[in-house]
């Protein structure tokens, strides 16, 4: 039997804004000066003694992201499964059964542990004791959800209420799903040993998984079988197929199998956890756990309780209970109780002001990243790293010349017919037209400063000659 | 008889925080898109049909931002008297009068409209026919003061409260000075028709001043002279002599005289006026007068009554009355009824980080600013503006070179030997230790990218040979 983690990062963190965009959502981010969600999520994962390999699910829109945090933290084997479109939690799992199925272990043999990237968790030992018992569940033939013990009246959860004790230790009978309470509820429920919150973890083997998918959800079971399929594989990263999965209802594992399936069945953990789904949530965190979240320092004048995420001196003065995050490009201010309406800040911003949402002035690249730092209607300055090993792709400009300087590491800048390395403190200057291109063959990042000049300077004035990330 | 308005320039507006710094001060600051209010007040004197001349009482420092500020708004003869430290204004009262005996008019030829230049006001008519009354009461020897008559009850003001009516119409005793009331005090004041703010703008003949200084404040009346007496005159700037003003006792006008002397009288004035010492104040201003202060959009969800200040997009939650200003270093949140605290911020960070109470990222030099955008260890990035007619001295530096283009305007370089005009998209190279000078001697900005590479960065590292102001 192997056992395999399936790591869910197609979340799009929206509640997270502005911080979490939809080029570089929750799980990317680190709360707290540690590493992001996403590596700390593969680092648990890797700790658990009997795991064999992991799964990582994916959007395509990520895929230059990843390796930076999954690679550090694991020795074990990965797999990196893209999806072109987002079709929700049922269909990135049952493409991840049918992946493991037809390229890691044969039908039988194969034990998921499914968990979400973008949560918060203690407790390592807590949580390799409640897998295994999982594990045990599993191979009775169980689809083992995964509860956690209540802390407090929680609203914004799920909860799993228990039924009777299984033969397995450990695994009891789900008695129902609730979804997520008004207060009284919630605290009639945490008054209750049998309740707990669904974390969105769970462990069952392929075949079962599969097989319970077939039944309840016939659609998305033949659609995310053909999206592996049908799939395809480049640079070691393997992207479902796009046709494939368009036709693939959009569902959560809980409305497509869970709720529907005789064969649930519920573990108990106790340790601190958080789906960090709102600000709130991350704040409530922060406030409770030293080193949980670093703050910038912060001027206090008749002030106390407010949670700060910026990068620069703040000052609040005669307030009380706040968020503050401030970004390059946008600043959210939110009472604690409010935090769930950040997503509707986001609904208006889609309209308005859509590149607020979509990405930070600092954009994330297959080959590293760049940030804007000024503009004129005549210029543009930008600020452009080249990750080790990296290169932008061979290209022109119809509307702008470029001044390149080096400030960091050894560039190799392909200007016209030339290809020569450059090291700090070193210009190049390319005209309108030119071909050129930005190399990274050394083992440091690069780092130049480009000055663009122009009667036109969008993005869009890019023709790509030859890419390794095949954008031609 | 002259009538020279005297524009008090020296505030340093710390209340107005983050927006307000020690090296531009409130009064260099638009509210609304609009000019200055420095140059809203020079507007305003320049209007007065009486009036000669204008004399501009401001701080050493800032020196160089003047004439941006003033010029453009006045074509009456204007003379700028330099202060090389602050004094308050008994000493910047009783300096310009001396100043005003000595180079514009003779002893009983002289009368002066006192003005702070951080104020706002409307309706110029009611203010000039207001002025035009305390003229005629300040011919009588009388030391005029004006007082506005109130709309709300204002606890942040002092009041002035008149008595009986004088000979010249429209002109009244002063009862008594009331200084910043509680609000029940205030209530019963603002119902009290006698009872009026105290703007800060006075009307008197130099000579009935200065012998009221003499005989209350000797101290002031004798340094004061000697600071113009011992003053120097250069680039068309008459700065005060600072032995003479460092022995000046540092008390305010009010003090000093007014609560002192029989000879004081007061007109009323009906108008909207406003201090604007906090941000309470100028956010009530913004949200009575449609233009007063133009807003960056903001996106508002279950929020009301929120002041906004700010270059980025802005998102509030849940939260009402709020004051939110944002810069590039410093953000500031205060609830409205807290904004007087934010003196106390500044109190703060001029222990932790002083730095931001002194200057923006953008910082005023004679020749106009640059802003650093970017850092390391090894590179630093700013943007440099050069006004017309501007020019940058002639430098060199010990530990870094820089590259410049060109991104606005024609610049006239030197390099080493070399000197010669460079356009939009043009690059310079200057290595270490080679002299370099910026110019700009055309009608048009000038701005250029520079890109210095180096071990040490620091603004110290600066030999200059040659400098059109002084700084050599």
């Amino acid at each position: 039997m192997k056992h395999i983690a399936v790591i869910l990062c197609g979340g799009s963190g929206s509640r997270l804004w502005p911080l979490s965009r939809q080029l570089e959502p929750k799980q990317f981010h680190s709360f707290g000066g540690d590493a992001s969600l996403l590596a700390q999520t593969v680092k648990r994962a890797d700790q658990l003694a009997f795991l064999d390999e992991i799964l990582i699910v994916s959007s395509s829109a990520h895929q230059h992201l990843l390796r930076a945090h999954v690679q550090p933290f694991t020795t074990k084997t990965t797999h990196y499964l893209l999806e072109p479109v987002a079709r929700n939690t049922a269909a990135a799992i049952a493409s991840a059964a049918h992946y493991i199925e037809r390229h890691i272990a044969s039908s039988s043999a194969a034990c998921m542990i499914v968990m979400p990237s973008d949560h918060y968790m203690t407790d390592p030992l807590a949580f390799e004791k409640s897998i295994q018992t999982s594990i045990i569940g599993a191979q009775s033939g169980r689809l083992m959800t995964f509860g956690i013990k209540p802390t407090q009246p929680e609203t914004g959860y799920g909860y799993i209420e228990r039924g009777r004790a299984l033969e397995e230790a450990g695994c009891y009978e789900v008695a129902r799903f609730v979804e997520k309470p008004n207060l009284a509820k919630a605290q009639e429920m945490i008054a209750n040993p049998d309740f707990a919150w669904n974390s969105g973890i769970f462990v069952f083997h392929t075949n079962t998984l599969l097989a319970e998918m077939q039944q309840f959800e016939p659609a998305i079971f033949e659609s995310s079988k053909s999206s592996v399929d049908q799939g395809d594989t480049k640079h070691a990263f393997f992207t479902l197929d796009k046709a494939s999965l368009e036709t693939c209802p959009s569902k959560s594992i809980d409305y497509a199998v869970l709720e529907h399936s005789k064969k649930i069945a519920v573990v108990t953990m106790q340790a601190d956890w958080s789906d960090l789904g709102s600000w709130g949530a991350v704040s409530d965190l922060a406030s409770s756990k030293a080193g949980v979240d670093a703050l910038h320092p912060v001027i206090s004048i008749a002030a106390n309780g407010n949670y700060v995420n910026a990068r620069k001196a703040v000052a609040i003065v005669g307030l009380n209970d706040l968020i503050v995050i401030d970004t390059a490009d946008a600043l959210l201010i939110a009472h604690k109780d409010h935090s769930q309406s950040v997503k509707n800040v986001v609904d208006q911003l889609k309209n308005q002001l859509p590149g607020l949402v979509e990405s930070h002035t600092k954009v994330q690249r297959p080959w590293g990243s760049y940030e804007s730092l000024h503009q004129s209607a005549a210029h543009q300055l930008k600020y452009i790293e080249v990750e080790p090993g990296g290169q932008l792709s061979l290209q022109s400009h119809e509307h702008r010349a470029e001044h390149w300087v080096v400030v960091a590491g050894q560039a190799t800048i392909t200007v016209g017919d030339l290809r020569s390395d450059y090291t700090v403190g070193q210009h190049v200057y390319i005209e309108k037209k030119q071909k050129h291109r930005l190399e990274n063959h050394t083992q440091e990042p690069v780092a130049i400063v480009e000055v663009q000049i122009g009667n036109y300077l969008g993005e869009d004035d890019i023709k790509r000659y030859d890419d390794v990330y095949g954008r031609v």
